[in-house]
């Protein structure tokens, strides 16, 4: 199944992938970025169907946030260089959000940009990170301190992939999943609901709402926004805890107290409220739920004032299907949100 | 006077830079960029012209091309982090290509992207380097390998700041002079003859005529090639010199070469030769020219694998106001570089 957006395809099912040969044949050589628990999996397979193509090389990275820093691109980049790669050569990001994010900078950045290709393997990075053509490094301050807007030339997404992960990367992506339920509402909600079996619709129906919302909005001045649904209490909850929570768990409960906090303001529904919790209940988002104090973080967002600078753009839940995003001072999110706690 | 691009506009006078202060009313900080040789003549000026308008701040770098460098790209973007710069606010980089290719990837790249303004006080920033949206910094490995094109806000280009410059430096930038009026000829070309009394005008030119080219090849996939009249030997020349011969003169020095060759090649008559000798000349662009042996750069031109993959986009000067892009092997361009020197 083929979604086309306005700058690039993304292409949905297990057969799709054969098409990526041709569309190497224009390059001479590409390098194939991923890490060390997807190269076993996946790895080899992708050079033998590339290998008529072109030159195939790989890099493989430590799993985990921490590659996403200045010392892994460098290496990344340098062994481009040593391989002699130029601009007219390309890069296929083979992974989670991680590498695409990783790899989407040294193409954005590798001679002034180099062609790329995302092959995402996780859910978070099939339904969120691989589309939207944002692509960046941390630095020792924080996440995502560097980068840039740089389109993919293709995303290829084959959700069988999502069979070998590890239970809790599915559940990480599934807290990403139910903000776009809440977004959408309707079908995507009640499929989510009902649990999927198969992932292809939900993750097609996701790529098409997040592809809608970005083409309207690449730089996230306004509508883009609504994405963040959950992530700025999501953002603190990380913080706190250290980032030993995921982030998509961190997600499902941002979404948890927004949603108490607009049905104590009169906003969602007691139903709906509580249809809302028990998806994040029935996808294991809140088990860690009682750890948090809402009222602990409020400090770190305040502190966090490269991101906030003078206030706060709050993803309201209206209703399931239906978000306003509105600007807050520090002080009304506050009081917004400890409303819903009853703090 | 305004020249009006696609996406930017450059204003070329004295008293246009007093348009600045209104067009960051918009931002609430702005971080100039300039280096330790301008900033004493006008980063105190600029302040004081930009403090009504935001929260100015400074960040001062070493002159010279080894600042182009991860390091110091990461103290600029740590200085920015330090002071709360968020994605609205935005930076001003003052000085020549070094300050303005580092900076503009700063910003390029700053979270994912910041807006910038261009304030050029050489004379090769403000024909060449400023126009064109490329940014970069240099690695271990070689010039400008990562980057982006990421196009300012505006360019402000006042003339009267060369002459506070050294002769040298206006000596390089005339290297890069002497390539558009061989590229244009006409009246530019006589105008360098004549020797340039005010430089308004030559700047206008130079600057309209690039605009021209990148507006019609952002990427440098065709007509841009143009721009890189001279520049495969200067390269090569730079590099076997060990870089302690200005990029400027290298370019006049490959324009020198270019310009035998065609002639022996039939291409460019010998009246139109003597014209652009005489002008290399007249700029004292050759004064070293006796230390180049031409058939010593060939090896560094095939070492450059990564630049030149398989083959060399040879700019050919056919006449003066008359180039013209072949692609070329590496035997088939040493062969017509060598038939200009009779070697």
């Amino acid at each position: 199944m083929t979604i086309e957006g306005r700058d690039y395809n993304i292409y949905v099912g297990k057969e799709e992938l054969s098409l990526l040969p041709a569309l190497l044949l224009p390059y001479k050589k590409v390098m194939i970025v991923t890490d060390e628990n997807v190269a076993p999996l996946y790895l080899e397979g992708l050079k033998r169907e590339l290998n008529d193509a072109c030159e195939v090389h790989s890099h493989v990275i430590c799993a985990g946030e921490r590659s996403k820093c200045v010392k892994v691109y460098l290496e990344i980049v340098n062994d481009m260089l040593d391989s002699n790669f130029t601009r007219s050569d390309a890069v296929v990001a083979l992974g989670g959000g991680v590498v695409g994010d990783l790899a989407g900078f040294v193409s954005a950045t590798y001679m002034r940009g180099i062609d790329y290709f995302q092959i995402p393997t996780s859910l978070l990075a099939m339904i969120d990170s691989s589309i939207g053509s944002k692509t960046g490094i941390d630095l020792e301050r924080g996440k995502n301190l560097i980068g840039s807007f740089y389109s993919p030339k293709a995303v290829f997404i084959d959700t069988n992939r999502l069979m070998t992960l590890p239970r809790e990367q599915i559940r990480a992506g599934l807290g990403e999943g139910v903000k776009y339920a809440c977004l959408m509402g309707g079908e995507a909600f009640d499929m989510l609901e009902r649990g999927l079996s198969d992932y292809d619709d939900f993750v097609r129906r996701c790529v098409e709402y997040k592809l809608g919302v970005v083409e309207g909005d690449m730089r996230e001045a306004g509508l883009r926004r609504l994405l963040n649904l959950g992530h700025t209490l999501a953002h603190a909850i990380e913080a706190k805890k250290k980032f030993e929570i995921e982030h998509g768990v961190a997600v499902g409960m941002g979404i948890y107290f927004m949603a108490k906090a607009a049905n104590a303001n009169g906003e969602l529904c007691q139903s709906e409220l509580e249809r809302v919790v028990k998806l994040l209940e029935k996808y294991e988002l809140l088990e860690r739920i009682s750890e948090i104090d809402v009222s602990e973080l409020f400090s770190f967002l305040r502190a966090d004032k490269k991101s906030y600078g003078d206030g706060i753009y709050a993803v309201k839940l209206e209703k399931i299907g239906q978000c306003r995003v509105e600007k807050m001072s520090f002080e009304q999110f506050e009081d917004y949100v400890r409303g819903g706690c009853g703090r």
